[in-house]
């Protein structure tokens, strides 16, 4: 079976060598490419029903979560997101679903000053694919493929908490209503992390949310680098909901490989002293650094660590 | 049951006079946005198997439509198409199928040089959304809402082709071999008018492109320009595949009502000679005039015609 990112490099990358203007092509968070004065930036992510949201999810968290996916990609580039258009298909068109769709849409949408600048109404499978579009500085633009050796890896924010309210909802645990009530907004309200970009930009190298598991997206980083990373389990940051809900070894496994979390990792020079300032409003933890030698190493206690991952393997 | 206009007008219109850049927002065939010194245009289409096209299309067909109808939105601009972004869901990656689907829609973004920037790629229902972007001279921009009193009403190549093709895969009707051969090809490959479009970009006062039905996108340019308009059904092109496979009153219906055309319907004033100019390589027919009077007034043998639409009504 061929994986999203074969079908993506077998069928639909093509040489664009000849256009100069496009700085990143298929490959990165978004596309960035330059229009005259601007330079401009585009991502796009389809919301299907079944597959990225329960068949009972509401309404306003699926649009929130469709809208902030994308928002997630531009805070990995360091890009300002300013307009966006909606591609909705239905399968029918309930108007109190309608009103609270589109009211939890424009409400995320004010907070960052988008606009909608057009769409498609389709009747359909429930699906959602917004394109958003913005600008970005082109002197600061945050690529997965520029993390050099000696970089600090940095996460923001807690992983694993979106992994833990996923597990919950597809009753594979048990947990309180305390603790459920804390990480169902981190799967079904993820905060782009759009403010903790654009402070980055031009400070960190490389950049990507995690929206795959950290293990899996730093290895995009690494892939797009030519490069390796030893990062150490213990570090990984952990929220109290989700040590106080697992034992330490799953807790350490979902914040390693669950997805959906969106926040950033990002990989700066040794002691940017703007990591000293921006730890003032964000939790920003430092898990490893970037190597010469190829591969992901994770260590616990001293020890080599193998992640859970179906098809994992060191690459050393 | 809610329209899809009904849909777009109650849940995703907001008041966007706070927002000046926004030349054209949503209800034309595509936005258009002042960035610095360029003019953005961007259109985006869904395209899903069982509404748009039937189970058995093949791929190559489909991903040339997909792209050709966004094609067609820019042509009713009069914008020039430049980058494309490609949201698609796939229920199993078969090999053949990407191959076809791909090549042939890298085929046909080749012959306009256009880049496909990035995309999502999402296992389910088979469906294709495409966003269209580009730029525009901002002061030759083709807008519903333009038509003026005296304008003559226009329309390019013939009629009523791709809706028979639909009847004839729907087993509606037989065809022969030889208008079966010469009408599918308007059905699967709409040829989008782009050039047509730039060359009346700063002459014509308004235009749509046919995509629901003549009478239908028409009436979106007079309700949008508040005007009225008469047209002769004698006078509209019909093919001669259409004219000898249907008796002429069928023939003038699907010339009215059908959609999948993609010919651009266009308003201009009187005796432009762009229109002589532009007849050499184009075929183009005056099919009547704008009116101060509202509604759409279709003329037969000098009477009042009511074409076969569900809640038609003369508005006069």
């Amino acid at each position: 079976m061929l994986s999203e990112f074969d079908i993506i490099k077998q069928y639909f990358t093509r040489d664009i060598t000849a256009y100069p203007e496009i700085i990143q092509g298929i490959g990165d968070d978004a596309a960035i490419w330059q229009q005259k004065d601007s330079t401009l930036v585009a991502s796009v992510d389809t919301f299907l029903e079944g597959k990225h949201f329960f068949p009972d999810c509401a309404p306003e968290d699926i649009a929130y979560k469709a809208l902030a996916v994308n928002l997630s990609d531009f805070a990995a580039m360091g890009a300002i997101p300013r307009w966006f258009t909606l591609a909705l298909t239905l399968p029918e068109a309930k108007p109190d679903w309608l009103e609270s769709f589109s009211n939890s849409l424009f409400t995320l949408a004010k907070q960052y000053d988008l606009i909608l600048l057009g769409g498609d109404t389709t009747q359909g499978p429930l699906s959602i694919t917004i394109q958003l579009m913005g600008t970005i500085d082109k002197n600061k633009i945050l690529l997965r493929n520029s993390a050099k050796v000696g970089d600090q890896i940095y996460v923001s924010g807690t992983l694993g908490d979106a992994g833990l309210a996923l597990q919950y909802l597809q009753k594979k645990i048990i947990l309180s209503d305390q603790i459920a009530q804390a990480v169902l907004p981190k799967l079904h309200r993820p905060q782009a992390q759009v403010e903790l970009g654009l402070a980055l930009a031009g400070h960190a190298h490389a950049a990507i949310d995690i929206s795959d598991g950290l293990a899996q997206d730093l290895g995009h980083i690494l892939t797009a680098s030519h490069k390796g990373a030893d990062i150490d389990l213990e570090k990984l940051p952990l929220s109290e909901s989700l040590t106080s809900a697992l034992v330490r070894k799953d807790a350490e496994s979902l914040a390693l490989t669950a997805g959906d979390d969106y926040q950033l990792c990002f990989t700066i020079p040794q002691n940017d002293p703007l990591i000293t300032q921006l730890s003032k409003s964000y939790q920003l933890t430092l898990i490893g650094e970037i190597t010469e030698k190829p591969g992901l190493r994770i260590h616990q206690h001293g020890e080599l660590y193998t992640p859970p991952i179906p098809g994992w393997q060191h690459f050393n």
